[in-house]
């Protein structure tokens, strides 16, 4: 370190930003997990004070002088190059929105939310409109304040995954959507599978220890992370040498806590394998969304409800739960966590319908900020499509357009990153079995040193370096598109619908 | 709020300070109770931007220039005064020392710190001496910098209790020692009792479950705190809705987690007592560390071992052991836990014999300050009085002058809380049962309430508003004293060992 270079003036201060940042993400791990209830509302303020605090020491105008600077610079290296263009980007983002607007919005924000709890206790979606709209009406203003080609919406979803657009995410799904709607209608004239085997009664500690073996052979590294249980699972990071994930044992769902590891346990090899010699700089932070949930995924779906992982790990699983699955063969088994089955709720759908969950909302919150739908349409859009794309009658807001919290946060342009993340995680897979044709013989013998090594190589280490299309394009010579999804799916519902 | 009021621009900026220095007490915290050994490094720089961020905030020429401007001005109430007078000493006391004094200070401690951890690796003061040496001249430099009347080691002791001084000190350890002695040489003299039996086989989970009764009984408000694991037990607050403790439980010896337990809930309960409308403020903060610990000794010794806690205990006891203590009558388990038995560890001493561990320490800090021993004359000293006073020999360096981590961490001046806090439980205690004469037959019956309404009453909810000597005086009619302590161990050792 020298003081006076400005790169190391520039590390310097985004380390101290990123420990404020960090000691807040602790805060935060703490009031989903141990926090006792009294302690809510002072948690409230400490978490505010530390996010204001690192807002302000971020965007003050001596970062923008140093960066300005440094982009100028001859002589930085590639990678110091990289680092100064994001975090320029960044600051040059956060200078659009002034702080009155962000506190003005945040208001927003905390109003639709309270307004979201007590909508869904009355179960009624009209509580919900007003303070919803107010907030959507934030978000337009936001878009423009932020600046967007083509679409407002581009400007949103920018924030979860730069580079993505309307452009995009409508080619794929328009792709995507008759493709999944075939294949769910073949298989609705199949005979569904069984797995009431997976709602016996199955003891809780064993479910812990069950999971801490599989977080072992996935090498989540235990001396630089740790699980605990919380209401909501969820991955948060500290560093990549400090890296939580949650989860929930529900002792009459086998599925939850197991498929649970393995989706957190995806996120946080992310997160551990991110360069941490580049601490506090963008090269240390994931690429985006997509590509968080892409690792998660392939995880939970390509690897965690395949039969390679199941050959491997059905013994043991016998082992842990000594009676329950004694008259289940594995194939039996597979068949059931398998099971396609169109649902209301998101969070619990196979990972064939759980698209067109996202699609709905997607088509909304894009259609809201261009002004195409009002807020008050929203449950009669919602309704409509869940009978057109999955069949079922929405029997109430509750199961319906009020289940997930993101709306009532502000969240807009999240969502499209969770079916992304599904389609790129096929994308990738199919790419490492076609460099390691014996990947699945591998996983099969419990042997994931190959698929470790190269998600390492193709998506950990580069940190924030690429964006979601460019690290796509990279580690599996083409961009985004739905065919991976679609073989994959193809070949595993043929395997267990004949279809 | 008007934030155009002095007094609520004081409160604002005093509880910006506490959410940052709360949230490094929250990542403290964690360090010692779930952080994952990787982690260790970062979290170090993370603390260390916390702390002075915290640091910097006090100590700005705005602060200096608001709490001046309070000082002088009419109407304010009487409480609020007391805060702002609080918060100038503090902010005139932070002044005196200048930020390079505070770094090389932090250096030397850290130098020192890490001697300690290899001096005691290899068992000799040797390695400890120079760094230890360089920091007590850095110690001394402090109190002149500090300024003091009398003594400089008195500039020292009020960093831990204002207003406390050698003088104070000096006659009350003149008044107690030659009693204690003439106390534990008749005790020599009798029959030793047995404790055999508290080095049993004690279940972890049973242990856990047994403390955590015990905390309920002490109305422990576990909606506003938590008791955890770690490797040394403490107390932490947050705020005075989440104070949280810590136990370590050893198998093989009962006593360890169970007067753990009572120690830190006695701690614990004064933090949650402390009142929470002044978060931030110095009246939301403890007395002096000699007052907290005397609320800590008032539950671990005082009560919890005391013969009536026990009466209404010990079938409970028995109930989560039913083995170990079939054997033992009561009166043998209240002589057992209450063992006189010169040691070498301060930390595992019996209550009589651990105020001379304490005032050998004393001595050797007045006289390193005061310049009248050389720090190479620690291991001889300590050596020669450990024979002295206790009539034991110490037989290597790390069961001798390396046992604390105070000196390498630079804490003089801390020492002597320890014995104060011992004397001011049984002060306070005796000034309970007068006025509730009835409290020890409420205790045999399993009720603390007239206990826990009076400590509120005369203690908790006080904060900072007194000094440790106007509250003692306060709630007992005098000050200091080493009656009540001598009153007390002369008749429970009566009572044990009949002399």
């Amino acid at each position: 370190m020298n003081p006076h270079e400005p790169y190391d003036q520039y590390k310097t201060k985004m380390q101290k930003i990123a420990d404020v940042k960090y000691a807040s993400a602790v805060l935060q791990w703490d009031q989903e997990t141990y926090l006792p209830p009294k302690g809510n509302d002072t948690r409230g303020r400490q978490l505010a004070t530390l996010s204001e605090m690192a807002h302000q020491l971020f965007t003050e105008a001596s970062t923008g002088n140093l960066l300005q600077e440094l982009a100028s610079k001859d002589g930085l290296e590639d990678k110091q190059q990289r680092n100064v263009q994001r975090s320029l980007e960044d600051f040059e983002k956060s200078k659009k929105l002034s702080p009155a607007f962000v506190r003005t919005m945040s208001e927003a924000v905390n109003k639709s939310f309270h307004a979201w709890i007590q909508a869904r206790k009355d179960n009624a979606f009209a509580g919900f409109e007003q303070p919803l709209d107010a907030l959507i009406q934030f978000k337009k203003q936001e878009a423009d304040l932020l600046g967007y080609e083509q679409h407002p919406y581009n400007a949103l979803m920018n924030d979860y995954d730069k580079g993505l657009t309307v452009e995009i995410v409508d080619r794929v799904f328009a792709d995507l959507k008759p493709q999944l709607s075939a294949l769910l209608e073949k298989i609705k004239n199949k005979k569904q599978v069984d797995n009431a085997f997976l709602h016996q009664h199955f003891n809780k500690d064993q479910q812990w220890l069950f999971g801490i073996e599989i977080l072992k052979q996935m090498h989540f590294d235990f001396e630089a992370g740790r699980q605990d249980i919380s209401e909501h699972p969820f991955t948060i990071n500290f560093n990549s040498n400090d890296v939580r994930i949650t989860t929930r044992i529900d002792e009459n769902d086998f599925g939850n806590m197991t498929w649970s590891c393995l989706h957190e346990g995806g996120h946080a090899l992310y997160e551990q394998g991110l360069p941490s010699e580049e601490y506090g700089l963008p090269l240390s932070e994931y690429c985006s969304l997509s590509i968080h949930e892409s690792q998660s995924r392939l995880w939970e779906n390509g690897v965690g409800r395949g039969m390679a992982f199941w050959k491997h790990n059905y013994a043991l699983l016998n082992q842990f739960f000594p009676g329950q699955f004694k008259a289940i063969e594995i194939e039996q088994f597979y068949k059931g966590i398998n099971k396609v089955q169109p649902s209301l709720i998101r969070t619990e759908a196979d990972e064939l319908t759980y698209h067109f969950h996202v699609m709905i909302r997607y088509d909304i919150e894009k259609m809201l900020i261009e002004g195409s739908i009002k807020t008050k349409d929203i449950p009669a859009y919602w309704n409509e499509h869940y009978e057109k794309y999955l069949g079922i009658k929405v029997p109430d807001d509750k199961s319906g357009c009020l289940q997930d919290v993101h709306w009532s946060h502000g969240s807009f342009g999240y969502f499209a990153t969770y079916s992304l993340g599904s389609l790129y995680a096929a994308q990738l897979y199919a790419a490492i079995c076609r460099q390691h044709p014996q990947l699945e013989k591998e996983l099969a013998a419990g042997n994931n040193r190959n698929l470790l090594a190269w998600l390492q190589q193709q998506i950990y280490r580069h940190g924030r370096y690429y964006t979601s299309e460019e690290l796509c394009s990279r580690a599996t010579g083409e961009t985004l598109n739905s065919k991976y999804f679609m073989d994959y799916a193809g070949k595993k519902y043929n395997d267990i619908y004949a279809v």
